[in-house]
């Protein structure tokens, strides 16, 4: 560690987003929060490249979890960071995508208030948008979509939520985080909309080496997102905007001919 | 100009989200795109700081919209950036926010397809996650709100969207961008559905010098945003989320004053 002495350790919190997993999608505020990092937090999203920011003698510590994994319950999270803060210093608490889309951030810097540490926040690349967009699928299309509608396919009760009946519903492009183990469950509430034939894409890791795409119609797409080996982390997206992808064009010639028949 | 000789110049296109306006929320992936840029084709709400990580030979256009002043088109921008990417090589097409979300990006991608030139594209922070979060309003959270529906406020034909009555109807956190000047029309959509004291957010420039930010609810807002004498750029944030600021305090305690009477 350099320059112990000379810092007085103010403690401080600030909630990062780190991004959808390529470590270049992080902002220079990120790298910045980072590079004075007495501690960092992470969690299982996140890309470890991101922790050689952080100065070498930062405390790192891995915090995730992942479904069916419960080593850190979120109470454990919150005290941690606490307990890092006071000992500390600065705790950079580095969530994957934005922190406030289904990260529980706000739960945290409420944890933080509670004990009058200072906090800040930092956006990150939310991988509902982002990772559509890095497939060239954008959420909003003039003609297509006006608008866009983000819903989490696992909420606390580990229902789909019902908010996604009413998306299914709308003609938002929708898109589903964390619900991969919930497809077919939720193909099912687009089909009872009658939406068989809409464009549906599914992502896996999204904007990391381990990229993979499936796309397909509602009818079709838990076959081909089986065909395609495709497992969490990954996100779906339901809606029009999903036919821009070059992948769709055989699909859409596939159902012209039989149309034509 | 360094190297011009040394470099050859394969024309391709660059789609970067620049973020919300701090110049320090672009992401990494972001500056190292326009440090091989030879232009730079910038929008109105991009932060001309970020102009800087260009070369400085680099060609630097303006081509941004404002609302009511239509210097140039969509089409006029789409054949500008084919006609400096054949001609000069390297263009970044640098827009506000995300370039997906209500950016026309789609359209440019596949005009510059259309020529057979090659495209990348890199998010940006949306503001329509970034700018709420930078006031601590998360768009989720538990017990709150399951999801977020993002609305533009003014579609090509210059009304409110039909998906923001559907939105106004849901439990979703309802964010609406480019709507300011239509927030009385578009609070009537909410009180329509009884949602008077529903809370609201509005925020102006968020993560810039200029950030102004009103709170209030359905029934007050519109006074409350000529009060703090917000105007364009500006969003909206209609939901409970937006209970969780500290300036909400205040108007609970009204409520719950008048409720006990």
């Amino acid at each position: 560690m350099i320059n112990t002495e000379k810092r007085i350790r103010e403690p401080r919190i600030t909630l990062l987003g780190a991004g959808p997993g390529d470590p270049e999608l992080i902002t220079l505020k990120g790298i910045k929060a980072l590079s004075t990092a007495d501690v960092v937090l992470y969690d299982a999203l996140v890309n470890e490249e991101l922790l050689t920011y952080a100065p070498e003698g930062a405390v790192k510590v891995y915090v995730g979890k992942r479904s069916g994994d419960h080593t850190y319950s979120q109470d454990v999270v919150n005290k941690l960071m606490i307990d890092y803060a006071l000992n500390y210093g600065h705790v950079v608490r580095l969530k994957g995508g934005d922190p406030f889309v289904f990260g529980r951030g706000f739960e945290e810097l409420d944890f933080a208030a509670s004990y009058s540490i200072p906090t800040q926040v930092i956006p990150g690349i939310s991988s509902s948008i982002g990772v559509p967009g890095l497939q060239n699928i954008p959420v909003t299309h003039r003609g297509l979509s006006e608008s866009f509608w983000v819903v989490t396919g696992t909420t606390a009760s580990g229902k789909v939520s019902k908010d996604l009946y009413e998306a299914a519903h709308s003609k938002a492009t929708v898109v589903v985080l964390m619900g991969i183990h919930k497809l077919a469950e939720i193909v099912e509430i687009f089909k009872q909309e009658g939406k068989n034939k809409l464009p549906v894409a599914v992502i896996q890791s999204g904007s990391t080496d381990n990229e993979k795409v499936a796309i397909g119609v509602v009818d079709t797409i838990v076959e081909v997102v089986q065909e395609s080996k495709i497992t969490s982390p990954a996100l779906m997206v339901f809606g029009d905007v999903v036919s821009l992808h070059p992948k769709f064009q055989p699909i859409r010639e596939f159902y012209e001919t039989i149309a034509a028949e």
